[in-house]
């Protein structure tokens, strides 16, 4: 099976993310994890790094977000606008849009915009994108009733 | 639930793109369709734009990959290293790291590294790093024989 394993994030305070997505998710949070070491230093190509690394796990369905934290800072902060190239937005599926959006939003959450109905091949969904701590689109997307939930 | 509907990346080429994704998760492509109007703009946050947009949808499993190109071009193109705040990767299962990636590499797509055996909560897990067309991180994880898959 091709699936999606995880959605990973850099972000610049961990604990300030974890904190984020594990209400976004209603999640289970494992970590913060230190790590440092010969297999870190290859497999993200930087000598000398030291990360904190977290999953924030769905309590129902199979929605993984890693989060990353370069310890020591990251030399380059990125404007993660979906208008940029190299950009990329996760989308969650909810069941209750208006209300989440409205409990983000007196949480001080900023959104793009008001939700939007799409079209096909996502015919009739509800969207949003609201901003992570580090201003990472998050898109929340609504199904229509009825709908199987992917796109058609 | 809670999941995952898609994972959205902006890019500068959006058929370079659809090779690219198509290929790696032997997938079926909806569109390329070009988006305007009021929706599109208000969803987006930009007055006047142009997106083209397809999906990339893995045969088997729930995997889908969105793909947005900005007609006219983005103003801002990001280096999307994973040290870098903001920075997103997208991390797909696969059964068989070494042939796969060895196929990616005969096609000229680089990777950060050699695979790499993780540590728990994603416990013999072989990772490694693939750049996308615009740079994006794109990891390869193969999990250890007899494990579920996710994190633990």
């Amino acid at each position: 099976m091709t699936a999606i394993h995880h959605v990973g994030i850099t972000v610049s305070d961990i604990d300030r993310s974890i904190a984020f997505y594990a209400d976004l998710l209603d999640g289970r949070v494992l970590g913060p994890y230190e790590r440092s070491g010969p297999r870190i230093e290859a497999v993200t190509g930087y000598p000398g790094v030291v990360i904190k690394q977290a999953f924030v796990t769905a309590r129902s369905g199979p929605t993984v977000v890693e989060l990353l934290q370069y310890v020591g800072g990251s030399d380059v902060v990125l404007d993660p606008d979906n208008g940029h190239v190299g950009a990329v937005h996760v989308a969650i599926v909810v069941a209750d849009l208006d209300a989440r959006l409205a409990a983000l939003r007196e949480r001080g959450i900023r959104s793009v915009s008001d939700p939007v109905t799409t079209s096909a091949p996502m015919q009739g969904f509800r969207c949003v994108y609201v901003l992570d701590p580090d201003g990472v689109r998050v898109e929340l997307v609504e199904p229509p009733p009825g709908s199987a939930g992917w796109v058609s």
